[in-house]
């Protein structure tokens, strides 16, 4: 097998005849169907699999002694509405190519290498993005979101009993993240930079703090056709109003601010009724956590403005929130250094590894992506690329399992 | 019964639990359910009910000579989404109710009554308002429609299927139109004219021109994270722009003017995603069919504004536009002389009535809405003024059923 051919048999799962690429959310069937795909694979390279409450999968290529940990390395299969094919797969097939490389050779590591494919990382389904493995490290609470509705209006618990999974069992599990050394999670790049620099591939310093907020106007539902203009309490204004100050708020903020609005649900949505309710998600990152706050803020007062000259109130809920993510700068050069010198890069994407270093050594491996397209179908790596970033990770596991001594952690 | 324990009887069929009000489109099961009850009502009342090619139902009281034309009443039973109790119903309700009372008090009429159901004359299922009526007067074309979709990808020829009817059967009806000498459909009031007036009940001057057009603006979908500002080409900028060109022109466009983006969807909808893609339905309304037009090339002209700032492309379709529709000055002035001198007012609202009105005398009656609110669920009319609207109708057509002479079209 090679990287491409690994991506080329889960190509035809979750296409989205609408949107263009992929649609592959939490337990749907091409989630499902993706799920198994792994299964198989990781079975026939010899791998232990198994699920942890949280949904999350884990391959365990068992070796040395069980009590010392492991290395982890794997990354996720879901995407967003309509998304491309190598954010999350990549790191996924590469991490399946690795180990089948590493096999190859006749390499026997030292330390147990597992790896895992989390959950739902992008939130598509029910806007906690990373749930798996925030679930895992107790950063996200199964009693405040097992009532969270998707779009179909079924619940978080529903969905999981459905999956012939309890939500009993979802939650923090410290002693299954005790057991891992580090967790190196390779990924295609979400932008250019590696274009720019004339690098197949990239460490990651940081991931810059991210945010999403949910902001709901309300104003008066009304017939289109009598309602005067002036007598309107219309929350679509007061939405559109909010969408531009996004816009002029993040282009003022710094290279690194980010303010997007790219789902809105207007109810009750005919095209000749004045809407009662609009609602507007603002997804926010900058440099830091300061900077994410004072974007928010901004954007909320200017929100209820244009809110109260429309007669509509605006109300706002976090939906979610991510500090600034620093990799282990020590496991960081290393990886590099075993890569050749590639270059360091922060990135403004969220990703579980963001959500891992907070409790073990963690890195990511970004691969060069021609488009600088991500998140779309456009999204993109080339075959000889994407086999580098598999050789490479196989060097890293190699360096990293390769002992059992303290540094296997960087 | 009374008109108050008809409404009764509907008023738990397609309830929305989260718009609240009702949704009742076509075939779906709450207007499956409102057509058996319909039928159920008008066999009880002895009228004979079939069903023309295009859903429409025709509840038939049969008197005088079959080649006299007959006088028409009724209304439709689908709703906008989340919208009131009374929009379609109290029309329906009030003419079994004015047939009930006529037969109580023994009347014969000189000619055939018959009380009539439009279909899909909100046209929140497949976006043309008017569908049921636009179809029978050959005011729109099945072969440009049977391939149009729902919102969940169904053509319209699959969902005639669906519903045991047959595609083939669609279209012109002119037989069918020769044997009406009348229409009058009775109607709740979409604003707080008769509050102002004092009055229960009113007669129709006209319908103002009303069209629909769907503007796409295109993008480039892109990660909302990892996509730097000034690299944007965000469809939802581009479109909250428009809504706001849309509001601004509708406020300079005379008092009858009206304009709305009331239905949106952004393309792929994530939260962490550009869009590539942004729809907005603008609903256009003014005195005159060049007032219309008017408003509409400038919103376009913004909108092409906007997108062109933005770096994206839109484009526009017409959905569906309905020139000036004026009532049957003598049939009106008859009708509100046997009302008791009601006034005559227009309105900004699309009724069946306006499309057959240039195919046979058409008139309409409004009854008193206290909100003045429509197309939502705060919409209302008192006991009373429903009362007196089915008595005002039992009126009107025992004056035009009548007699079988001339004087009975108005």
């Amino acid at each position: 097998m090679s990287v491409r051919e690994l991506l080329a048999e889960i190509a035809d799962i979750g296409r989205d005849p609408v949107r263009g690429g992929y649609s592959r959310h939490l337990f749907d069937d091409a989630d499902t169907a993706l799920r198994a795909w792994f299964v198989a694979r990781a079975t026939g390279l010899g791998l232990r699999v198994e699920s942890d409450g949280n949904a999350n999968l884990w391959a365990w290529w068992d070796a040395g002694d069980p009590a010392v940990g492991a290395i982890a390395t794997g990354s996720h299969l879901d995407s967003v509405p309509g998304g491309g094919a190598y954010d999350g797969p990549l790191g996924v097939v590469c991490a399946l190519e690795a180990v089948r490389l590493l096999q190859a050779e006749g390499f026997r590591p030292a330390r147990p290498v597992v790896v895992c494919v989390f959950a739902e990382e992008e939130g598509s389904r029910y806007n906690v993005p990373c749930l798996g493995s925030r679930l895992l490290v107790g950063a996200a609470d199964p009693a405040t979101l097992l009532d969270r509705l998707d779009a179909d209006g079924v619940t978080l618990a529903d969905a999981w009993r459905a999956a012939g999974r309890d939500p009993q069992e979802m939650g923090a599990d410290a002693a299954r993240l005790q057991h891992l050394a580090a967790f190196v999670e390779l990924h295609v790049e979400q932008g250019r930079d590696l274009v720019d620099r004339g690098s197949a591939l990239a460490v990651a310093t940081a991931i810059i703090p991210h945010g999403r907020w949910r902001l709901a106007f309300d104003g008066e539902g009304n017939h289109a056709g009598t309602t005067p203009m002036t007598d309107r309490r219309d929350p679509v204004v007061a939405l559109a109003g909010t969408v531009l100050a996004v816009r002029e708020a993040a282009s003022r903020g710094g290279p690194l601010a980010r303010a997007t609005v790219g789902r809105v649900r207007v109810t009750p949505g005919g095209s000749n009724v004045i809407a009662s309710r609009a609602e507007a998600w603002v997804d926010i990152r900058a440099e830091s956590d300061d900077a994410v706050a004072a974007l928010r803020d901004g954007i909320l007062v200017e929100a209820t403005r244009v809110a109260e000259r429309e007669g509509c109130t605006v109300t706002a809920t976090e939906e979610s929130f991510s500090t600034r993510a620093a990799f282990d700068p020590a496991l960081r050069d290393r990886i590099a250094a075993v890569l050749g010198g590639v270059p360091a890069i922060p990135t403004g994407a969220g990703h579980d590894a963001g959500i891992l270093s907070g409790h073990l050594p963690t890195a990511m491996i970004f691969v060069r992506n021609p488009t600088g397209v991500s998140h779309a179908p456009g999204e993109s790596a080339t075959d000889e690329d994407a086999e580098a970033g598999a050789v490479g990770l196989a060097a890293v596991l190699r360096e990293l399992a390769g002992t059992q001594g303290e540094g296997a952690a960087g």
